[in-house]
């Protein structure tokens, strides 16, 4: 087993004060190791011992004893709250080797630290946020979906960031099946789930009554599960989403197909804000990060939570480890 | 202190067992004491002593011993799981007398036990439900509006019952406004609360983000807040849909102002499904009910959990409680 490639992240956030946080919460426990690709000079005032490595295949061996730093120097200071455009290129460059690292094997996966869009954005980054630059990256052909997890929940919004007026109108059963086909492969290579059964939110109260409180869920979602099931898919639905993620409801499935964002994101940091994690599904790379941003008003004073970050570095060496498992069967 | 009222809901239903499980754990403990609204007869294999009463007054006296029933006979036998449409008129006479004892001061409150609303339908009833009934016999000028409370949660959706696209597309500014306003008022009126702290929810994935992501937050969220401020209220929003009901954020305020069901639903029913608590604010009458429905389908097989109309029944006391505090300050 190797080590893990942690990306710096926007250096003005906290993306260095968790890594150390981490670091510190898992030494102790021997792993899972992993690499900070970030500048090291930043890092020194945190409190941790940090050792500059020249590979990350030397991260193990050093983790029990200091954090490992595949150094890569920024141009300018990295100021906590105040993100400096002309940094930007260095963020970029540690999420791009990372994902080179992952897949050319010298890394078991990628976690990324939050990175600050408009400063990115600012020096010409053409991209909406992490997820696309990484489909671009280390894409399969199929575009990649993001999954929520904490423990006991596991949430995938179809839609994502666009208002939601918009994400009900062009809502189609295509784009659930799509989902929830790489969902559910996901759970089996990366979850290491024989059998894994879908659960499909429905979008109106109640799952729309039969079409008496909006038509979508019989017209668009139904449709979309009946085809999941011809595949051989476990999947059920529409679901009322109001009763789906009820503490009764969620032992009955490995993840919910959920329709738009907040559908997703309530439940899960209604139950879990500090433990809940990010991950990629259908990327040829592992890929998880924090369920949460860089945290800007507070980079800086040592309040930032790693609980997030913890959870993502274990979830990937999860992941790593049965598709290690899954490849050599 | 009086008694509650509690009416039978859906004869065919949970209502009779659920009565039996809530006097066994509210006797035990000295109340609050309810004179139950119901047919004597087919209460009497649920194993829990009956007292008929004549009058609501005597439920007190009575409770600790037994169950007081103000005996309104079904003119068809009650089958578990089917309801009948010859006992509509029964059910929809057990909520309007309920109700009249609450305005004539002979109850503290009305406690509704669930109905189902086909059955009631086919019989002529001519409401979609139990709260615009309840607004037929005991409005006070504005529309009564629906909260959700569990321990540490209480959520007002502005829009209920209605496809989701229907509910964006026709909600205003003044819809906010009036449910959040009628909010306040029954938070220091109701429940006791000096300075009520109300956080509206956003509509768009986290509020908007300056209208990138929606627009609705800035042109119809916003300015209610900013109106309801300027009476004084106070009120912060919009805020972020998924950030609104973690643990962190819960104790800053008193009610969530959620803009659709599953809004308000979905936080309060992930985190307690079992003690929630349905509370119809904006009557005269203080009025709760159990945050499920008639559950047809485990009728007759004692499995059905009392728990929300326990919590049902405390908060009605509870409410008025502090409204008899206010009337006589």
């Amino acid at each position: 087993m190797g080590a893990l490639a942690l990306t710096m992240g926007e250096p003005s956030g906290i993306g260095g004060e968790i890594a150390v946080g981490a670091w510190r919460a898992l030494q102790a426990e021997g792993g899972p190791a992993f690499a900070l690709l970030d500048d090291a000079g930043r890092l020194s005032g945190l409190g941790a011992p940090l050792r500059r490595i020249e590979a990350p295949e030397e991260a193990p061996a050093v983790f029990r004893d200091a954090l490992p730093v595949l150094h890569r120097p920024l141009p300018r200071p990295a100021l906590p709250g105040c993100p400096d455009t002309a940094n930007a290129p260095a963020v970029i460059a540690s999420i791009a080797e990372a994902v080179a690292l992952a897949r050319a094997g010298r890394v078991d996966g990628v976690v990324t630290n939050p990175i600050q869009k408009s400063a990115l954005t600012a020096a010409g980054f053409p991209h909406p946020g992490h997820t696309e630059f990484l489909a671009e990256l280390a894409g399969t052909g199929v575009p990649p979906v993001m999954m929520l997890a904490c423990p006991g929940l596991r949430v995938v919004p179809v839609t994502v960031h666009e208002p939601l007026r918009r994400a009900i109108a062009r809502l189609t059963s295509a784009m659930i099946v799509q989902a929830a086909r790489t969902t559910h492969a996901a759970l089996a290579r990366d979850f290491g789930l024989a059998a894994p059964r879908l659960a499909v939110a429905g979008l109106n109260p109640h799952a729309g009554e039969d079409g008496t409180l909006g038509t979508e869920d019989r017209d668009v979602v139904a449709p979309a599960v009946a085809a999941l099931r011809a595949e051989g898919i476990a999947a059920r639905g529409p679901l009322p989403p109001d009763t789906l993620f009820t503490a009764r409801a969620r032992p009955g499935y490995d993840a919910a197909i959920c329709l738009y964002h907040d559908q997703a994101l309530i439940p899960i940091k209604t139950l879990d804000m500090d433990g809940g994690v990010n991950v990629t599904l259908g990327l040829s790379v592992v890929r998880t990060s924090p369920d949460h941003g860089t945290a800007l008003d507070i980079a800086g004073t040592g309040r930032a939570d790693p609980s997030s970050l913890v959870a993502a570095l274990r979830l990937a060496a999860e992941i790593a480890a049965h598709r290690r498992k899954a490849a050599a069967a």
